[in-house]
């Protein structure tokens, strides 16, 4: 990885994300996929790395990676998204790793849907949640109790039987890279990242909601004694050309980015230059329901000087990016719409 | 004036912002010192220039720019900000000039005191504000009445009367050029920058508060139907060194600004890195009451990684800077604490 693949951001635990310039891809490049870390990154054995399937099941049992392998696969494009995301635009700035708006990437994901490997152990009926456990662990100052904290998550029952819930075994068309999560990680289509837990090391069926250290410390829009827990990614939009900064000629110009939303498919983007209205933009046709798309503008210059430039999307569930997020303690969750300021010349 | 000078903003009219690398000059270069006009600009010949002196006074009468440079003048060091600067930060981003964060100078002006002018007029007992009334005028599509509108704005008798408050015929020593208001402006010290009217051409001393255009319609906080008066310059500091995205060395590392208050003078200001406690810097001796303070502090970077630098100046009336300043329609006012981001390297 070269000082050009990423942004770093910290590097005990790693975190760095996609460079502006990367955001262009579709696809975003393996080698500059963000990276979210919240320990040191485990290094696990891939020839003999087993996933334990326990708690209310009939059978529990082990799999192994490369029993995994062997099961029916499937592939699709997905955009993950951080959720802390932007933290550094919202205002205080709060707590927490300094994201500017690269902590996203698309990434075609292939691997054994969830489903297909819980329903070898049989789900007791009144299962709520899969706690997923991943390999990291460390010491965290504000947990309850001694010892190392686990990364581990708990999903909905209906979301961990989802289709296109992955264990996930390849990014991109190769094996899963150690800071991705190798040898197998989950991913959960339309949630914030934090879902898509890494280095899976156990599936545990449960009966009552989960409430450890990540599930309700972490990954919460804290605001005072409110404490509600960060799930599907907000509707949002980002304008990656112009970039920001960008010296433009009076004329068109056209305008363009990527649309997202967790809660539903993306039915519109609009954008504004300057104080002007809200302009309709033209959506590329969806290519995965599961991955941005992409949103253009042709808008004409017409006097030189400093132009602002905002887009704004809005879902299939009637969402729209807000003006301001609601700020929270933790800063997640910022689907403001942003803006490009751009130089225009004769 | 070359591109590196100034930031254009706009051309018609014309608006730029001082560069951020030339905000590191105690006194802003000339040629770098922020620009805002409302119209175009007045080509006024400074030999035969008069300003009229008229309104709720016992002795009207005309004085040319020549008899002014005869009478008795002071010079001092100011610093001007416009209401509008960092407009841009606001979100949602308001209308009007998109200024970021360079509509700020510290010029030192030379004139005659308002007063002394004032004084040989005689003014009512009951006199309230004095009018100060430019050259520069234009068509405006939200005014009432019909025919261009000048730029004028009222300030109160006792600001008037200040013993600081100039009809300014130098700027940094140099007679005044045509955009900063040749041949002569008002300089009202810890005013936004509205108040020092360019190009004066009346004075009239009111017994009834002014309403014009400028003073009710642009120039105020206003949010639905609340409106209230920009006056003077809300306390705020910036960080002039490190500056955004600069990379720096694990070690100590200097950081380094100015604050300033148009409501007191600067009593503290504070430092914090990441999400570290706020640090009291230290405080240069004054120069001058009116112009900022140059303030600074040792910090430690103690690991690599993306690190967010902030200052928060507190004045001598109690004010602080705020985390967000109130959003109000124009866009004004904006002195929220900002955000510096800087790449530590091993």
């Amino acid at each position: 990885m070269s000082s050009d693949d990423l942004e770093i951001i910290g590097f005990d635990p790693l975190n760095a994300e996609t460079p502006q310039s990367r955001l262009a891809e579709s696809i975003t490049p393996p080698e500059s996929v963000y990276v979210r870390t919240n320990f040191g990154v485990p290094r696990l054995d891939a020839d003999h790395h087993e996933i334990q399937i326990d708690g209310a099941v009939a059978a529990p049992f082990a799999i192994d990676v490369s029993e995994l392998r062997q099961m029916p696969r499937i592939s699709y494009a997905n955009t993950m998204e951080c959720a802390g995301n932007d933290r550094l635009s919202m205002r205080p700035v709060p707590r927490g790793e300094p994201w500017k708006g690269g902590a996203i990437s698309t990434t075609s994901w292939t691997g054994v849907p969830l489903r297909d490997v819980l329903a070898r152990a049989s789900i007791a009926d009144d299962a709520v949640e899969i706690l997923v456990e991943g390999a990291d662990c460390g010491e965290r100052a504000d947990a309850d109790g001694k010892g190392p904290v686990r990364f581990a998550r708990a999903l909905p029952i209906a979301d961990a039987l989802a289709p296109q819930t992955l264990l996930a075994l390849e990014m991109n068309g190769a094996p899963l890279t150690p800071v991705h999560g190798a040898p197998v990680r989950l991913v959960v289509p339309g949630w914030y990242g934090m879902a898509s837990v890494k280095w899976v090391t156990r599936l545990s069926v449960l009966t009552t909601p989960y409430a450890g250290y990540f599930q309700t410390r972490r990954y919460v829009y804290k605001q005072g004694a409110l404490i509600e827990p960060v799930r599907r990614m907000r509707v949002k939009s980002i304008i990656v050309a112009p970039a920001d900064g960008v010296v433009a000629n009076m004329g068109t110009l056209r305008v363009w980015g990527w649309a997202w939303s967790g809660d539903g498919t993306i039915e519109r983007v609009e954008v504004a230059a300057g104080d002007g209205a809200w302009q309709p933009a033209t959506l590329d046709a969806r290519t995965s329901s599961h991955s941005w798309v992409r949103w253009q503008r042709e808008i004409t210059l017409e006097r030189p000087g400093r132009l602002v430039l905002r887009s704004r999307a809005i879902d299939s569930s009637g969402a729209a990016q807000p003006d301001v997020a609601a700020w929270n303690e933790l800063g997640y969750g910022n689907n403001a719409i942003q803006a490009t300021i751009i130089d225009v010349r004769r």
